[in-house]
């Protein structure tokens, strides 16, 4: 009964994801979206485009990555990828929100998602490399969808965006194309700046 | 990649779930749940909480099921657990609406998603027991968090709530007496009227 009492807060602690707002606004542009409903999404980004990762991929550990990949950012708070003095010091904040909020759950499952968002933050594994790639590529697809989103809003113009577009390519050359012939048509239509 | 556009047109679409607003606040009670932050939280307590299952369990095809189990509610809405009038046409609203937004998708994950949708609904597996199971122990949890919650709101009492613990235990006898106890405890707390 305590390690289910241990899981249960787990549960109920990591519902203030769904406060945690990221940069990327929802695809229509309607409101900001947050890290809970993002990680949905990559998860079924996953589920759906996994036959165009570089290497075989183990999907539902994948899915379980993005499903963790953002808790620590209840503590930690998202930080805008473009935001070079917030990334400083990221891998550490991140660290200590990890520590306490996969803390809450049994000495295994800590150790086991714990690992996971390593193994996510490395980009090592294929697995890894894969659900970088999507998080890397969903806000692409949204800032087109919302007729430029977060790119106006921050003053990012192509080529910072082209900074990004390896970490696709890593995980996917499928996706990495893609990326890059929808940035084209973004700058073609304004929504970017060239 | 006529494929990959076709996927691509069915991750864009799936985006508007985050716009479906649940009865359920969230567990802070600041404002409503959508129904993708809903799934999100909802795959991770299937992660968290498999070994609580009444009959083993494939975590991985729990989570798939989580995961695409609200989408339809982008074009059916979400309907109210205690909403009989609205429970009444549900499955045809549903089952147009997967047609729909599964349809977008490539043939073969069509086929796969759809089956994975009426395999939930259909509640006989043991993994859709168990993610039905999750589904209706969620919003408990959140009601007792936001101090009552939709349940105030709508007037519901315990007898009301009690016409679907069936469903909890039906996945997992643990979380069905976790459930009854949490119930016991928010009657006691004013927070559910008995």
């Amino acid at each position: 009964m305590d390690q289910l009492l241990q899981q249960i807060e787990f549960l109920k602690e990591i519902d203030q994801l769904k406060l945690v707002l990221r940069q990327t606004l929802i695809c229509g542009g309607e409101r900001r979206e947050n890290s809970a409903e993002h990680s949905w999404h990559l998860a079924l980004a996953a589920l759906t485009l996994s036959e165009h990762a570089n290497e075989p991929v183990d999907v539902s550990r994948v899915i379980m990555m993005l499903l963790l990949h953002d808790i620590v950012e209840i503590d930690a708070g998202d930080t805008f990828i473009y935001d070079d003095k917030g990334n400083e010091n990221k891998m550490e904040r991140e660290q200590i929100a990890a520590d306490r909020l996969f803390g809450l759950l049994p000495d295994d499952q800590k150790n086991k998602y714990m690992a996971l968002w390593h193994e996510f933050e490395a980009r090592e594994s294929a697995d890894a490399k894969f659900a970088n790639s999507l998080d890397r590529l969903m806000p692409l697809i949204h800032n087109v969808m919302a007729e430029g989103g977060s790119w106006q809003k921050h003053g990012i113009n192509r080529a910072k965006v082209d900074t990004l577009t390896p970490k696709i390519y890593a995980g996917s050359s499928t996706l990495g194309d893609f990326a890059n012939h929808m940035l084209d048509d973004a700058v073609e239509k304004g929504y970017l700046p060239s």
